[in-house]
């Protein structure tokens, strides 16, 4: 099942995705406001399903995923190509960072080049949506708390990031979190182990790479961030991106205004971006 | 003005604090849900005193002073104090890291100390919180955007603070992040530059120091923050800690179950939280 966040006209809403339509849910029943909420009693869909009106996929505007997520938790050079690239350390543990819910933008929003930095960069990446929170989630059981996955973009002002120690400004820049188009339940995923993320800009490859190069893989993350916090319903863990990232080219390749960018993950679908300027 | 968020039995409310009592404003008005909502719509307390219920503090569990902020912007090395005796250079930019909200307590709650870790130390802080949200905010119109202030405990597990370079993980323990008892309006504080912070483990002074060495003032943050992200309602800045943090003093000095920390601010109150095991 592939599920979506987007705008019927000026109506926040959430249902299922098919090829070519919407089947809205968000009317069906007011005790489930969003979909986070909904992934907290997904085996109620095919009972909403019943009456829910159907829209053109073309005629919403699609949203950030979970547009409202209580945590959306960043992982840093979790591929051996983007290490490589930074010149960082191995590390022994997951290098966390966050990104505020209000950061993000849905599939064919801008992403905004703020007027303080032309330094702008990509970051395709696999999102994780937690469908069963909890805390001292074992590796072994982790994967029964994950209720899908998504394409996600965590662009980067690269001399923000850099201000100091702290990855915090240039991560959180108003406009430059991209998530989606939907996000697709486990059941309808290929093995993860053989899917890839793909980053092209402008039509050109800049970013490849398998999911069993991370370095941490999904349950090592949900039992490493579960050891410090409860994990609840609709957060996001975004596992990190592979190496080929435009600060590190030479020469450097930043996403300047007029740019697509697009993340493709195979089995889920392609997340496409314009950029703007501020 | 003190305003505080509170549990009135099982149910969530918020309203005006006196020395004595509480007085509930969380039935007035369904369209304003908690107290961030409240701060959007100030001018209208005074009507809504009216009718409204009120308590003996004492028979009320005051909760984080909002407990469900959009951001929660933690400041690092901001006190000369801290940062020499962390030995970190200075600094051109703030240091930022983050907070889920999640992991906040209430005046009164316990702060847990986990069962990975006995690296539990405390960081007395000064909390802004935002009443008018903005981009792009000028230095010089700041503190028009400030609703209040509190006192903040940016408790913290060292070990895991430095897993990595980011400090995530080690701020963002369930039950760390102390936030009350109440947040007071500027109308109602002395002049910031005139007040100081001081914690006190067990009765005893571990840290002090006047506002005015904060090394990025509250103008200064809101201004660098509000250049990459928009500031909405109810987010918090927590400020930075000075000098005397546990992990620096010889012998360390950690918090343990049966402690009592304290974190005062001349002018706006005491917070207070006892040290429990996970």
């Amino acid at each position: 099942m592939k599920l979506a966040s987007f705008l019927v006209g000026d109506r926040a809403a959430y249902g299922v995705a098919t090829p070519t339509t919407v089947i809205d849910l968000s009317l069906v029943d007011p005790t489930i406001p969003d979909l986070k909420s909904l992934l907290a009693v997904l085996p109620q869909v095919p009972d909403m399903l019943k009456n829910a009106p159907i829209y053109a996929l073309e005629s919403v505007q699609l949203l950030p995923v979970i547009p409202n997520p209580e945590k959306i938790l960043c992982v840093g050079l979790n591929y051996e190509s983007h290490r490589i690239e930074t010149g960082m350390p191995e590390m022994e543990h997951p290098v966390l960072f966050t990104r505020f819910s209000s950061t993000q933008v849905g599939h064919q929003g801008a992403i905004v080049r703020p007027n303080v930095s032309e330094k702008l960069d990509f970051e395709g990446e696999l999102a994780v949506i937690i469908g069963q929170g909890g805390r001292h989630i074992k590796r072994e059981d982790a994967l029964k708390h994950v209720a899908g996955y998504s394409c996600y973009n965590d662009a980067s002002i690269r001399d923000w990031q850099m201000h100091t120690q702290q990855f915090t400004a240039g991560k959180n820049f108003d406009a430059t979190g991209a998530f989606g188009p939907w996000m697709v339940t486990p059941d309808e995923m290929p093995d993860l182990s053989s899917c890839t993320v793909t980053t092209r800009l402008n039509g050109e490859q800049v970013q490849h790479a398998p999911f069993s190069d991370l370095i941490f893989d999904v349950p090592a993350l949900i039992e490493y961030i579960s050891t410090f916090c409860t994990l609840s319903v609709g957060d996001v863990i975004v596992t990190g991106t592979p190496g080929g990232v435009g600060v590190k080219r030479k020469p450097r390749l930043y996403m300047k205004p007029g740019d697509l960018i697009e993340v493709e993950i195979s089995g889920l679908g392609v997340l496409s971006n314009p950029i703007v300027a501020e």
